[in-house]
């Protein structure tokens, strides 16, 4: 398959990237480098990016992020900012994807664990990863010709709860969360919300 | 208790209004009428509402909308307004009413069956529902000085099924709805989904 993964730099990114490699061609698109550059919170930039790339067979998005603070100290922009970016960034690389993405084909989202086992500090981000699983269990309804979406929900990842003083021992390795959008893009499940846990 | 019913001209309104009424006293608020005029849109009008009702010891929220159209029919205006109304609107309400809530009481919001029960045509709503059931979560383990946050999810209500033309039979009264916000705002519940389903 011709597979574009979007948030291709991040941590999650990156291992997409290499287990759907050597199986699969691999378009890589990001903030600052691949094949394609794309700024997600730019409809514009979305579209232009799959003009660029021509049809895909399935579309991953490991791209955004939401603001992470005190419920009190969120603004209201850290809100707009956190639904321009993870939320409605991801809704349209669906959205407008569609048309790019060929019979059959798939979108695989990410959500997080946070969207149904919040924290002190996650009042925008579980908004959105809940919103994110909202979206792709109607969207999935009515995608045309038997194209698919799902949400990757990924636990803590090892390399994030050490970058923040954490046991890492604790969370999901890349490469195991890495599985399971590879099992969203080659298997046959649409609507759902994947959890990638702590095997 | 003083209770502040944001929407309050709706169906779903009328009925917590009226099941308020006699035990509590009840403050209207909607875009039209009431003891408040509040576009939930608009940030100023919230925080203007609370400033001229003075302190309430709930807030029920059953105000918003969002678009209900095919997938490839929403359009990007769609989303905004659906973000602006049903979701940021009702999360506005409890963020500004923080401070304008005694210590100990809650607020209470209003996502839908479609949160987890999408339809086609359902796929701002869906993300909308989901996502106030995600904040209400989060916001919940934050909010200071004993202050509960509920989300209720009524099913489909008998009469929109009836104005849709559908058998009302198959839905769930607005009275049985309300009996569902009055148990939120009465009992010790917090980041809970509550649903009120056809009983």
């Amino acid at each position: 398959m011709r597979v574009l993964v979007v948030g291709a730099s991040g941590t999650i990114g990156k291992a997409v990237v290499a287990a759907l490699r050597g199986t699969h061609e691999v378009l890589e698109a990001s903030r600052s480098a691949g094949d394609a550059r794309v700024d997600v919170t730019q409809p514009e930039a979305i579209r232009g990016m799959y003009e660029s790339l021509g049809a895909v067979d399935a579309v991953v998005s490991c791209a955004g992020g939401a603001a992470w603070k005190p419920l009190e100290a969120l603004t209201d922009a850290d809100f707009a900012s956190s639904l321009a970016y993870k939320l409605m960034g991801q809704v349209n690389l669906v959205r407008y994807g569609i048309p790019h993405v060929r019979d059959g084909g798939s979108f695989t989202l990410t959500s997080g664990v946070l969207a149904h086992r919040p924290q002190a500090g996650s009042g925008a981000v579980s908004l959105v990863n809940a919103a994110l699983e909202g979206f792709a269990r109607a969207a999935a309804l009515e995608l045309p010709r038997g194209l698919r979406c799902n949400v990757v929900s990924p636990d803590w990842v090892t390399d994030t709860l050490a970058a923040m003083g954490q046991d890492p021992s604790a969370g999901v390795t890349p490469e195991a969360v890495a599985r399971v959008y590879v099992a969203s893009v080659e298997g046959g499940a649409t609507g759902q919300v994947l959890p990638a846990a702590r095997g």
